[in-house]
């Protein structure tokens, strides 16, 4: 493969064609033969990994523990909550034969898992004793959209936690909702370097069956934003669907409280679109399985020297994964482009003349920025710039997210915020009528969600009456 | 619920009912909707996800990495290996619609993934340089099974690892048999206190599709012996159905050498059935998620001051995972009994008495001993406990494995030892007529795998030709 091969080919805002480069040839996941169904390939599936293990630890202080409920559910119980069913059947993959066996009655494989656990759920259920339960899973789920499909952010089958938890009173469920949020803003915020816009959904883009649902929005580079974890408090709408009835302390029969809040593989695409760049991908160190690669320079008369060192080096930086690119058929040059384009957040290059001066040259991945380090400082050193590459990271991603907001206060002033591919902060009022008719005018933008802080009411961009709460809107993937 | 109701009511040789009871009542599985698929309750789950990081740890160094290969697989792709689908189609669960829309291909849910996996395998390998290539998912996966399903040991849906390694040649792929298998038995021997016999399986019960496969084969207190963990050596068989072709160091095209590796949930359920008692459940101390549950005798005068030490105790051993039951409205016969059967390792028990002593009652869950410990020794007393307890599970076990294996030399032989449900050594050649005949004859015992370490041939004990091998016989689960 020429190096022009390897490089990206496609300018950032050819945003589908520059994303999908990163993916093949970062080497993230691949195409299969399943249509709409990716490959995670190894570096993906560690961040994914490493995103479910910091999850589970905070799940755990919180009580949650984890389950795995069946992949199937049959079709009598995915009907019985009249909003789910609604929102999920158009998307649902039917099992309808098993051998050459037909079944008596079609399975769903699972597009979320509230119909199968519920159902179990009012079996377990009895007393005020049981409550609070609070299960998750981690599971594969499958939405067969007939959108086109983009690798990690919108596939057919992909992975998320689904946490469920139930409990005897609102106040109790409810208080669970800043919980779960800040503990995915601290996830994406701290590890992913991905900052977020925390709300409400409106009516029309809540779950299907929940009461109210608040999601994460993040940015991307290309003006668009899209939805990552989300929260939703599902009251005893579901209860009632599925009798989760129990018995409280004074003998009385009632519904049950429940939430239910997830972060899938999704986050994973937002990740690399988030923070890669035109020479391939950039991880944030938190969450890069590998840190540091090093790249020794070979001459015939230096080899051994060189590689001694370089190995001794790697050994001292074993705790960042450190990879030691000893391959003698590619070049250097090769090489740098290689691990660019992987986003390794550090390379060190370490030749003869390094040597000679007991050092080595490091380079950051995210400013390109290269100096030269003693050894007996490098540790020191990379422990530094990792921290540095994932605040900057960080910085970087927070100051778009930031320029991308405007308030707007009228239909004028939010079409061209929107032409201008920014998040508009508009007042609008709650009717569906002005959401569809903010859609139609804009040319597809929506209400991303609506933040819990609240100015005084105005009037709403589409329809001039009274506003019910400033909302963002912008085009969501 | 009455302490009876509690209490397993099915003598251990009852063993199907005995077993039931055992996963319901210790709250490790329950039922479905879903015929044969069980939900995995957090005990179970726990002890599984114990497993997978076990396995993790060690397959990482082993240079394995994890990935994630689509649910489905299309039929056309399903059936490019001759054995394999025959195999496997049987009992294959088929997507035929998504929506509403009719499939123009049925997509199988995957039963393993060696269909989906060397698809894409042919497509990324082209050079010895890509090689070795060392994968593994953890995955769920169903195979529709229509004999009587049971929890753990047999359901329709069910989870394993699945590594999927491709190498240059014969002599690599052969050498990692042994690291696999030694990787499996030491977690099973040191970690789940489960002996097992290794061996090859025979052309019969070999994996469909393998050149041949060898297993974990372990013994259950109900006589049965039942497969674990299992390697399957490809050779050159999937790499010539799915053209898994590489340019070797002379230019010249060759297939790939491959094998492919596996431990279940199946696993969770041997060990419940293999520890357990008349009580509940025993778990081995080194997965149990909660080694050590503290049940303070309360009485309305000494209440605080006993909940109170009882507290602090348990900050003490809070690495043990450690249940403080302060539930009031519980006696402590009825708590004794309720963590007997969910089978904590360790119960302390600390009253008004044995404060004024400065000290607890420890009991050992395996045992059943009971003896007085001062609190200052507690930490220490546990730490050893649980050690003990550890390999007096395994030494047990371990017992009953050799105890079980008889060598014999002629058919009667056979028949009487396979009738007092032990596991026979008997001669055999590698006719498969031979082993049908045996099946036969024994009332349906079979061949459960072949030691390496053969004696001198003698006489088959079924046709009376020269012998091939002795290999393990017994009723398998």
């Amino acid at each position: 493969m020429s190096k022009d091969e390897k490089g990206i080919t496609a300018e950032k805002d050819e945003f589908s064609e520059w994303f999908t480069q990163i993916m093949l040839k970062a080497d993230l996941a691949d195409y299969t033969k399943v249509s709409g169904c990716i490959v995670f390939k190894p570096t993906a599936w560690a961040i994914w990994e490493k995103i479910r293990d910091l999850v589970d630890i905070r799940m755990k202080k919180m009580g949650v523990q984890n389950v795995s409920f069946p992949l199937f559910i049959p079709e009598s119980l995915l009907v019985k909550e009249e909003e789910h069913v609604e929102g999920f059947t158009p998307e649902v993959a039917w099992v309808t034969h098993t051998g050459k066996t037909k079944l008596a009655e079609r399975l769903a494989v699972r597009p979320t898992s509230e119909a199968i656990m519920y159902d179990s759920f009012s079996n377990w259920i009895r007393s005020w004793r049981d409550l609070p339960l609070k299960y998750n899973q981690w599971a594969n789920v499958v939405r067969w959209e007939f959108k086109h499909p983009v690798p990690f952010l919108r596939t057919r089958e992909f992975h998320f936690n689904e946490g469920h938890t139930v409990y005897a009173t609102e106040a109790e469920a409810e208080a669970e909702k800043d919980q779960v949020l800040g503990m995915y803003k601290d996830i994406c915020d701290n590890y992913l370097a991905m900052p977020s816009l925390i709300g409400k959904k409106t009516e029309k883009e809540k779950f299907a069956g929940a009461v109210y649902s608040c999601s994460l929005e993040h940015y991307m580079p290309n003006g668009k934003a899209i939805q990552g974890a989300a929260f939703h408090s599902d009251g005893q709408n579901f209860a009632k669907a599925y009798e989760i009835k129990f018995v409280n302390q004074k003998e009385k029969s009632e519904y049950a409280w429940q939430n239910t809040w997830a972060i899938s593989t999704r986050t994973l695409g937002i990740v690399f679109a988030l923070h890669s760049d035109d020479k391939g991908l950039i991880m944030p160190p938190k969450v890069a399985p590998n840190k540091v690669v090093i790249v020794p320079i070979i001459f015939a008369d230096t080899k051994d020297k060189v590689l001694g060192k370089a190995s001794s080096i790697k050994q001292k930086l074993e705790k960042y994964g450190t990879i030691l690119d000893d391959r003698e058929e590619y070049k250097p040059g090769f090489k740098f482009n290689e691990w660019e384009m992987k986003g390794i957040p550090i390379r060190i290059e370490l030749g003869p003349k390094d040597l000679e001066k007991n050092s080595v040259m490091i380079a950051r991945r995210d400013t390109g920025e290269k100096k030269s380090v003693k050894i007996d400082q490098v540790e020191e050193e990379v422990e530094k710039l990792l921290e540095e590459i994932q605040i900057n990271l960080f910085n970087k991603a927070k100051k778009l997210l930031d320029e991308a907001q405007v308030n707007v206060t009228d239909l004028a002033e939010l079409k061209k915020a929107i032409k201008d591919k920014k998040i508009a902060i508009a007042p609008l009022c709650k009717e569906t009528r002005c959401e569809e008719d903010l859609k139609f005018k804009t040319g597809g933008a929506k209400v991303l969600n609506i933040p819990d802080e609240q100015p005084a009411k105005t009037k709403c961009v589409m329809c001039g009456e009274d506003s019910d709460y400033v909302a963002r809107v912008g085009k969501s993937y």
